[in-house]
């Protein structure tokens, strides 16, 4: 097991109203101390323990709840089109009962903010019993996760107050991409040049992170006329359909508005058939070789009556942005990182409809910080 | 290509209102039709064409769109509890450009009612590009996905003319329980009289299903009052909970209520969040391995203040009924056919549903039979 104090610790909410909006304040501040940690100091290289290793796995199965699944979906992307490996992703109370093949060829990577997730621990001991290898991605060092996996990283956000998660998912986000890029150049997927362009992309990030969190006033407004709905739909494609699983969720769980999250190419198999004027679609569109194709989804959107938010880049809005609802410019992104840039926009925009609706942010109904009972 | 003539053409409504209503009631009797065909007539054994091969495949990947995709869904828990291969499955939108890892040892198999939809071709033909082995499950012999694929198996559901598939579904997933024994025998994990139990399992089907259908005013008299619901959540678990995401899907396509479909286990991880009184939730428990779990989710959502819909055996409700708000009991079923069981409570319950909203329910509104386009 690899421990690594935690520095970054802060415990008051400061300014903020809620420790949501602190901590979703604090991701630029904890991404770059995430990346001093697992990117080389002088060097365009990532940095992690010499016991991660993907040179011998066959297939990678990513276990874990909630928010986190989320993040090992978007993570799938990454670790197939940068390394090649087959990636199953599963939650947990899932993965436990469902008797899944594991052999000596499988590693489980196993993520939890609090490490005691009592599924993750559950779908962790199944695969260790099976013979597979583990890993842990977890905020808490000293959890149970972290001790019994074969190796243990910490993602360094610092402690999370609100049981809605915010800089717990762009920190595990964070780490995951550097855990593809170094399982791209163990495979050799990936040569110098490629790793250095991936690394000065995640090295950039905490500064777009910044600006985008300047979109708050903005993001704030859309928010108002969200908070009314009562459903809401969110789309995006590739690494952005994870995405707009955790913008539904985030919406869901503080703000108590019906969202849901799909594949843009799925929006005609079934829940177009839900929009009117009354359902608010957003849509996860960064200008990328994926756009065109998300984009006309929206145009369907747009066609049904329906109201879109666009949330793209400035050439994004210019090229599509016209008979949306509204649009909302991000900063441009390289692909690898957008969809840990987006979370913000995700993020803020369940804040400011939850604050409308007058809801308890950091306490929402029914939900526990860490689910330790199954 | 493996072409096999459909014998089975219905094409009037006969005394149903709608072509769904048809369709839902013609399933014991397509089933049957099916099982005559993939099941040996006088041995308690599948019969399959001999170019379907699992014995070299290391992998399975599913792909499909909508309510095939659910399909797919439950076969991956069959073909990796039965056969022990693991299997990866993808809405077809996302695996035709995420670049996912394919090789010889890579057997595709494509679900699509129609055959043409785009997406699924589109994803047929990078797998083939990549050296992938393929396996068609369509409805339309004649069709592009049929014609493409190394294999191809009619589900023999007749032409199914309502937009929100019913009899394609429960066909898809009985041919696929076949494959998946195939693939059992053919991996030396399962021996003549474990495929005989499976067998017998399916043949009691078709029965079980006739009976299910006899529910029909219980279930109707339950849509009446979730007619009146904005939002419903459905919930199972293992292969019960893409049951749950096609039942989710169903009421949302046809009565325009937003229905969403959760892991049993992913409730405490958010949505939980939404249920009060005013959103249903129908839990699909039947009396099996995973029962015990998924009624303490259950409870959950009663010490909330919500209301429960129990879908279970008479065993079940005995156990677990008191206190739900409504109770549904079907018949009892082996857990290979309990998911194929399952979706007439949900199709009919989406039906009834949509009649008393006064929806269209063959032309729902926004959405087309087959999806030819991106």
């Amino acid at each position: 097991i690899v421990m690594v104090p935690v520095e970054n610790v802060f415990a008051e909410k400061g300014p903020y109203k809620h420790f949501m909006a602190k901590e979703t304040h604090e991701q630029p501040i904890v991404l770059a101390d995430a990346f001093a940690r697992y990117l080389a100091p002088h060097r365009s290289e990532v940095h992690l323990p010499e016991e991660v290793d993907f040179a011998g796995c066959e297939r990678i199965v990513m276990v874990a709840c909630g928010t986190a699944h989320y993040a090992c979906h978007v993570a799938k992307y990454w670790f197939e089109s940068l390394a090649g490996i087959p990636v199953e992703i599963d939650v947990a109370s899932e993965f436990r009962y469902r008797e899944p093949p594991v052999g000596p060829g499988t590693l489980g990577i196993f993520v939890s903010q609090s490490g005691e997730t009592a599924d993750t621990l559950a779908a962790l001991r199944y695969l260790k019993g099976r013979g597979g290898r583990s890993l842990a991605v977890v905020n808490v060092e000293t959890s149970t996760i972290a001790r019994e996996s074969d190796v243990a990283l910490p993602i360094l956000a610092g402690p999370e107050i609100g049981v809605a998660s915010t800089k717990a998912f762009t920190c595990q986000l964070a780490l995951l991409a550097c855990l593809a890029i170094l399982a791209a150049r163990q495979r050799g997927a990936i040569d110098g040049a490629g790793e250095a362009g991936r690394v000065e992309e995640l090295r950039a990030l905490p500064g777009l992170m910044a600006t985008a969190l300047t979109l708050e006033p903005a993001i704030a407004e859309i928010a108002r006329d969200v908070s009314h709905a009562r459903d809401v739909l969110f789309l995006g494609r590739g690494p952005m359909y994870p995405l707009a699983l955790e913008g539904a969720l985030k919406l869901k769980e503080i703000s108590y508005i019906h969202a849901e999250g799909y594949a843009s190419g799925e929006l005609k198999h079934g829940p177009i058939a839900l929009v009117d004027e009354a359902v608010p679609v957003i849509v996860l569109a960064p200008s990328d070789a994926l756009f065109d194709k998300t984009v006309s989804n929206m145009q369907e959107v747009l066609a049904r009556g329906g109201r879109a938010l666009l949330v793209s880049d400035a050439a994004g809005i210019e090229a599509a942005g016209a008979g949306a609802w509204r649009t909302l410019a991000m900063p441009r992104a390289a692909p690898l990182v957008a969809p840990i840039l987006y979370a913000v926009p995700a993020q803020l925009l369940a804040y400011h409809a939850a604050v409308f609706k007058g809801t308890d942010v950091d306490q929402p109904r029914n939900l526990a910080k860490s689910v330790t009972v199954e």
